[in-house]
């Protein structure tokens, strides 16, 4: 089954949009606990709650070897119809960028992932060409610095276009397998909406709600599509961190629970 | 002592501009070699005739953990005094682009790393704060697709330039502990030419020869700088597979220090 499809199927039997990103964060964690152990212990409490998973690489390669073994264990662990979304970022020229999609399709066995465009097409297209993979295109980023690049205005097809429109723009023109998602921040819901506008039925992957200070209703009313779906919301330290107690699990549990509501709520609003 | 200095000693004790790409890809590698006995074969055959080695982590990323394992092995293996560039691409939010900085310059060890800037500051700031590593930001790269971003127009400040250009100019104004260069591909030596022009103090980080097809004579000509130097030039499948016998070292020595020599023979012409 192929990784959209497989979503729908998370978001119907889980009545979630909401997504859960694996950040293991030493520093933010409860003292004692694993990595490992601490991934398992969240993906029980939550399983049940979200329509997906999203692991930061970075997260995992800030400990060599061993945080990529633990990072392939997380995945492994995963309930199998969960979709699992590799937050990778990974850009490379044709041949690298092939390297890059066994890494992470074939070696880790995530379901998709994020991927950044700045090098164009053929950095994109290894990817894609995973027809059974999603592949989410860094569009317009949650941080504070994505307005450095992605606002200037670029002259397009006799047009003047924010360059993450242009972005946009072309990943419809990519997007023949029909595996193609756009990453857009909470944090800027006015681009947001206009992106939702013009591409009423490209899924977005939304990060940025929660510790990056994105608005929860705004996300949810300009980014649904006219199904009310059409979004994955994720939110990482919100949940992981909901607790540095022996309770972690049990308040990860409650923050994803009061998440996927809230996110629910505002779904069904006009 | 930082990676810039590092880099001149090493340029100055070799007399060599050549960085060698440790991309091991099993497909074009000798048959019954392992991934880390490949490298060591290849450093031991060209330590006296680079400047740096620069692996991508790509090619280590596909075999999963056990290939960042051999991945440190290599960089551990590579000779104290010489510069390693992990070629990484990286580019993430604040707190992410953190964990990829530690897993870069602490955890792996390498002297420099590569970045996208696609998301602006924030994503290249926690690299640039380890003042003594090097970080190369991607410019204009190698790859056929640069061109469906980087050479739009963009409007910077009244001018129309295109997008490199306006991310070169970023990237001096980033520079302020001095350890940016850019990531310029040999396969556009207009673009070369005009950033040097624009650029003179800047390090270039030049991939692109031999397998891409890049031009070495004005890759050379167009990117030193006034002291005939300022360049990195990368060379990876044509020096790594340069034959797929017993005889591969000695064929990857022969064909770096061809290399070499036809640098230095265009560093010294006008």
């Amino acid at each position: 089954m192929g990784f959209f499809s497989q979503l729908d199927e998370a978001v119907k039997k889980n009545n979630s949009l909401l997504c859960v990103g694996l950040d293991p964060d030493p520093a933010l964690m409860p003292p004692g606990v694993s990595v490992l152990d601490f991934n398992k212990a969240i993906i029980d409490a939550t399983a049940g709650l979200v329509c997906a998973y999203k692991p930061n690489l970075a997260f995992y390669e800030a400990e060599g070897a061993k945080g990529w073994e633990i990072l392939k264990q997380t995945v492994e662990y995963i309930p199998k119809e969960m979709p699992v979304i590799a937050d990778a970022k990974r850009g490379d020229i044709g041949n690298t960028a092939r390297a890059y999609a066994k890494a992470i399709f074939d070696e880790l066995g995530a379901g998709a992932v994020t991927v950044n465009p700045y090098l164009g097409f053929d950095a994109v297209e290894p990817f894609l060409n995973y027809r059974d993979k999603g592949v989410f295109i860094l569009c317009r980023t949650s941080n504070a610095g994505a307005a450095d690049f992605q606002s200037l205005k670029v002259a397009s097809d006799g047009e003047e276009l924010p360059l993450y429109q242009v972005i946009a723009r072309k990943s419809r023109e990519w997007n023949k397998f029909g595996n193609i998602g756009l990453v857009v921040g909470a944090t800027y819901p006015d681009e947001l909406r206009l992106l939702r506008r013009a591409y009423p039925e490209m899924p977005f992957l939304i990060p940025g709600v929660g510790a990056q200070g994105g608005d929860l209703k705004l996300a949810v009313s300009y980014g649904k599509n006219a199904g009310g779906a059409g979004i994955i919301i994720n939110s990482s330290r919100q949940v992981l961190y909901a607790s540095r107690g022996k309770d972690f699990a049990q308040a990860a549990r409650a923050a994803a629970f009061k998440l996927r509501d809230e996110i629910n709520f505002y779904r069904s609003k006009i």
